[in-house]
């Protein structure tokens, strides 16, 4: 059985982690389905926008606390392959950043370590009322220091370092206001308000936001010059193609685009 | 008719753009004018404060689509003209952080697109409650890339992402929220707030707020260790300067201080 | 009498400022006073999280505008004082980040100017309602440029923007909207809640939590790709730590971990 369901309706891949009993944990199993299913959807023409779930209880409690404490059985006691581990669980995140179709996360339960990382890493994030964040593993001695990363650029740093340092859960409406995630909604409207928002994206010119998420990501490490010139570029090649031709032509005109894309 | 009103009023120049049939688009002349007018008042002594508003419906709708796209009409197809419009947009925001004197966005209506990149770009913001943002060019299949730039260092990621890729309007309180404008206020009070935070600003020893804007955005681009070493400087010269010796030495003395500036 | 008191109880070092008719104004001694005991505590093991708070009516008021007037006296009209000033200054703030204890600011009263930087500079801060906070330099010819290098890497832009160049002071409810400080108890819950928040930090692994610190903000400055990478090789050494494989056993065999530490 796969661990992760795949389905694509209206230009947007639903994906869903299946493992409940683990709540889901970013396994190597796990981990590798996300990666190649994420990969896929990169090279993808189809698929405008993504939508990620966890089945179950929970939307993911983080790495495979057995997993990993297994991995302590080889002669280095571990090191090589906690390092593999976290090279692979950065390349899924970078992945969701890096391919040009918006990802949402769609958070029910608990997003916890490894979990909440994967919520910040997402482009966007929707989320059941009464759903719980957290980046807890200080309170079994192991500092999320990767979910950090992700963290920190989403969210004020006191906040940040609070969650960090005393692991403490926070609330949905909490993370609506410290922005780690969009918005919150009853749990009977989860399904609809993030597709409704994949859709919406998905509904887009699609290479207009192609360039634009991966500029996106680009010009937030640039300074404001640097940041500027590689957008005006970009503003540039947006303005050649023939659909955005059309859609400003059809938007003066007072008609709807009849985009080739 | 000059496309921008200035008024000089204690200290403050209230800059009103005045196109309101194109919403006070940013047409190539209405880039000029605000150029040439930020110029001049950059190098003004008497100009301690400057407020930005629109007239007629609409703060601003962003760039002038159908000057755009009769620039499709060169042998390019507009390349050269697209390139050297988003160079003299960039260099009229970098202009606005640039001057010494705080710029205030006195907004209303819409501020749509680069309309919104204004908004972002000025020091400060009041908005009148009602008032709509969006940087909603990818409605018409033009990602907003260089807005982007400035939206992104003021607000959190993830609800910028969101405005970018789904081109929804936010209103004014949602504005206040992310931190995209200082305030929102009722219609009627528009005017007096906008003027009240002008002319408290202009109120202010000019040299210290002159020294101060500019290192607020140098230092914003450094390491902290640099931001300090800089900062440091600024603050000893500020020190140096005869009426600081007076500020602080009225404070002291619980008077009124007596500044040649 | 010492200028600074220390309480150590349950692994947690309370820290009082203790100049109250100067409103714990960082003057030199007070200044000198700072570095000496928290670079004292950074080498501590039993130290596992300081509390800083002010004696008095305020938290802190700033610099000693007096001694720094008398400062002038100097051949140099104070150059050199004032650059030494500003170094030793920046150089506490920088301590307080660089030790691994985390440093939590208990307000009440006032915190004014370098006294404003200090909260932004502490990890977390815990405020009593009808606290107020400024950076307000501005008022006396001053600009707080290094309260700036703070203040900006805590709040949003134009919010931080306007506390500088109006020298407005916010209340506590505004500071902690804004992410200046993470929350506003009633002035006799400030004891108790800064103190639990603090033991709830000392309660965890310190060895995690000491890493964890540190690479909060070297991972700040990098891009995300070497933020990444250095966060990665952080876990790693976690991971590798006895006390970490005791913590993650004790939590799958739910259990209290049996920490060396």
């Amino acid at each position: 059985m796969s661990l992760l369901d795949r389905t694509d309706r209206n230009g947007v891949a639903h994906l869903v982690m299946t493992a409940p009993e683990k709540l889901n944990a970013l396994s190597d199993a796990m981990l590798a389905a996300l990666q190649e299913t994420l990969d896929e959807i990169g090279e993808s023409d189809e698929i405008r926008a993504v939508t990620l779930a966890g089945s179950g209880k929970a939307f993911c409690a983080g790495h495979d606390l057995k997993e990993m404490q297994a991995g302590r059985q080889a002669e280095d006691g571990g090191a090589a392959y906690f390092a593999d581990l976290f090279t692979r669980c950065t390349r899924l995140m970078q992945t969701i950043q890096a391919i040009p179709q918006p990802v949402i996360a769609k958070v029910h339960g608990v997003a916890a370590a490894a979990g909440c990382q994967l919520v910040a890493t997402c482009d966007m994030a929707v989320a059941a009322e009464g759903t719980r964040f957290g980046v807890n593993g200080v309170n079994i001695g192991l500092f999320c220091s990767t979910p950090m990363v992700a963290l920190t650029r989403n969210v004020p740093r006191k906040r940040a370092f609070e969650m960090l340092t005393t692991g403490r859960l926070i609330d949905a409406e909490e993370a609506v206001e410290i922005g780690l995630i969009n918005k919150a909604v009853p749990t009977d409207r989860l399904d609809a308000a993030t597709t409704d928002l994949a859709e919406t994206v998905a509904g887009k010119l699609a290479s207009a936001v192609r360039v634009g998420k991966t500029a996106f990501y680009d010009q937030a490490q640039m300074t404001t010059a640097e940041a500027y010139a590689h957008a005006g570029d970009v503003m540039v090649r947006n303005m050649l193609d023939r659909d955005t031709d059309e859609g400003i032509t059809a938007f003066l005109e007072k008609r709807k685009p009849d985009w080739a894309d």
